[in-house]
């Protein structure tokens, strides 16, 4: 079992039928008692950014949970994050929306300590390979990736514990922000990779999406803690084994927020996801 | 009141006390009683698309109920949509996730006869002003808006009835899916303003993000009904009075899915509001 499958397994709590619990068991929006399971989960040390819980780890660990209950990968998903996570015992209450015969619509409540930290909406379903293609992207100009080659801004800078458990290769001059020599651009592209090599599926995409340095750091305006208010991502396709070629943009800092793109591609330059963060501005 | 606040009012049913409540009031995640509210509305003819209603006008429906009770406008909203709605009383029953200083997290579930239609999540907050403020992005080129000018694609083509509460004017060329004349490139640009000359508040703007044909017409690869299956808007500033400049585009189609992407600008050249959806590409 790898380091990410370790630090996202959650366990399904014995399920009780809702005529049984007392308190009444959730909303009979639709005259029938709509499915909801719990699970205890842990926010392992070591995959956070400083301190509180990395927000795309916090993503996977919920939809880990919500893809069991699906019984489907994550096809898109949306956090909004209500608090900073520290790690210990959490649980992570999962609700029914829709069982389509494609798509399942599930939420989720992630739950610490009596308090809601993390909210999910998302919508699960196999990859399929049909149908029409287009694709006016590509992924960003990077050498082959070499599993041998230190991570740059390991020498002399603190790096997140996260960083640790991965083994990302930032594009050359991307890693300026953290040696006081911003590019300019509030862009930063690199590998993604695990550092124990597990694969990465669907799951673990909801981390590549937020696994790297913010941006804006690059820009030269702001530096310091940049929390996400809310995250979607788009899985677009499985990936092919390998690294992933990422690139992180953010275009518009207005009313002390900012917006985050991602794209992330497989080593075959497919597209295998997207996504979007509205983050709080550091204040300066 | 204007044709679009007629059409997305929402009335609150007189509250019951969870513990009056005889089947139990919802979860008690965090040892107390959530907050939960429904309110009645109606899916209002003509804000459709050939029969079922329009994505974000579903959302703005969802979201006046859910700003009402957050009592702030909506900054991030993500809709999943799981059913096609045709007119008719709908109910909307809105959770409070998390009631913080500045933002404020609600859940809503709409239903129409007792089965769940749309669910959205989303963050609601004022607009902010402080702080670094950064563009790397413009609006797109149009000629002056001309309130005069007669929709192009009225002429000689079936538009749905949505188009008649609206006096979008696309950018010339744009309208060529409708001719038979795509331009081949997946992008659609024009302007947006209510026929009844209504102001677009944050509300507004969550029509404004689904109300232009699909981008994907003018690729020449597909016409059809794009369902949507997830659609997020950020409201990124209250616009200032006026029509919108609004550019919509697909860059990836796979696994007969698409993004659209969508930038909204107000007159004064300022970024409103962005937007992106999850649809599925219609069967050729």
């Amino acid at each position: 079992m790898s380091e990410f499958d370790r630090a996202t397994q959650v366990s399904e709590r014995p399920r009780v039928e809702a005529s049984e619990s007392p308190s009444g068991d959730g909303e009979p929006l639709d005259g029938r008692t709509p499915k909801r399971r719990i699970f205890d989960a842990r926010v392992h040390d070591g995959w956070d950014i400083g301190g509180p819980a990395n927000g795309g780890y916090l993503l996977a660990l919920a939809a880990r949970a919500m893809a069991a209950s699906a019984g489907r990968p994550p096809l898109t998903v949306t956090a909004h994050y209500l608090a900073p996570v520290p790690p210990g015992p959490i649980e992570i209450v999962v609700r029914t929306v829709r069982l389509g015969r494609r798509m399942a619509t599930m939420s989720a409540t992630m739950i610490r300590e009596q308090a809601p930290v993390l909210e999910v909406l998302g919508t699960f379903a196999e990859q399929s390979d049909a149908g029409v293609q287009l694709s006016t992207g590509a992924p960003p100009d990077l050498a082959p990736y070499d599993s041998d080659e230190e991570l740059v801004i390991r020498e002399g800078v603190d790096v997140p514990a996260l960083q640790r458990r991965l083994a990302v290769r930032l594009r050359p001059g991307d890693e300026g922000f953290a040696l006081g020599r911003p590019t300019g651009r509030a862009e930063i592209a690199g590998w993604f990779a695990f550092a124990d090599a597990a694969p990465i599926d669907a799951i673990g995409l909801l981390l590549v999406a937020d696994a790297f340095a913010p941006p804006i750091f690059n820009s030269g305006l702001a530096m310091g803690w940049v929390p996400t208010a809310e995250l979607t991502v788009h899985v677009r396709a499985e990936p092919a084994p390998g690294p992933l070629a990422c690139r992180f943009a953010s275009r518009f800092v207005q009313g002390g927020l900012l917006e985050e793109d991602g794209e992330i591609w497989d080593v075959t330059g497919r597209l295998v996801a997207q996504s979007r963060q509205l983050a709080l501005i550091p204040r300066t």
